[in-house]
C-alpha cells in the first residue's frame, strides 16, 4: 500500500468537522507528509466527506494518493440467543499526501 | 479515467442486493468486461457494500481497477424561503473489471 506507516485518522461517530480538523492537524505535524483516513461500514461516506472538505475548503495542495476498499469479518454476539456470528463489514482507506 | 465508456450502475435508495444483481447482470452481458459503480452522498457506503458483496460472495474473478472520490456542486431550493443555494455532495466511482 502507498501509505504504509503513515499516521492514521479513524472515522467514527463524531461530527464530520472533528475529523476534518484531525486530518489537518495531523498533516501539519513536523515530518508528516502523508495521512491515511480509515473508516468502516456506515462511516465510509463520512470519510469521503471529510477528505473532500479538506481538499476543497482548507488545503488545496493535498492530493489523493490512493483509495482502497475492502472487507473485514467481525464477530458479533446475538443479544437474544448469545450465539456468535460473523458479519462482513466494508471498509475504505484513503491515502492523502501533501503536494511538493 | 480507467473505466471510460464502460456501462454504469448508479446506486440509489433501493436495497443493496438490487445493485449487486445489477452489477452481476451488467458484467455478464456480451462484450462487457468493465463496469463503473457510481454513488453520491449517503449512498457511498452502499456502493462499497455492493462491490464487496459481488467480489466476496458471487464473482471472485472481478477485480477493482480503480476507486475515485470527488465532489459535485448541486443546487437546492430552500422549501421555506424559496432561495437557491449550492451544496457540496461527495461522490465515488468504482471501476470493476473481469480478470482475464
Amino acid at each position: 500500500m502507498a501509505c504504509e506507516g503513515a499516521p492514521e485518522v479513524r472515522i467514527g461517530r463524531k461530527p464530520v468537522m472533528n475529523y476534518v480538523l484531525a486530518i489537518l492537524t495531523t498533516l501539519m505535524e513536523q515530518g508528516v507528509d502523508k495521512v491515511v483516513v480509515k473508516a468502516r461500514g456506515r462511516n465510509i461516506n463520512k470519510a469521503v466527506d471529510a477528505v473532500e472538505i479538506v481538499r476543497n475548503r482548507f488545503a488545496k495542495n493535498i492530493k489523493i494518493e490512493s483509495v482502497e476498499i475492502g472487507s473485514h469479518e467481525i464477530t458479533v454476539t446475538d443479544p437474544n440467543t448469545g450465539q456468535q456470528r460473523t458479519r462482513r463489514v466494508s471498509s475504505i482507506d484513503i491515502c492523502l499526501a501533501k503536494e511538493a
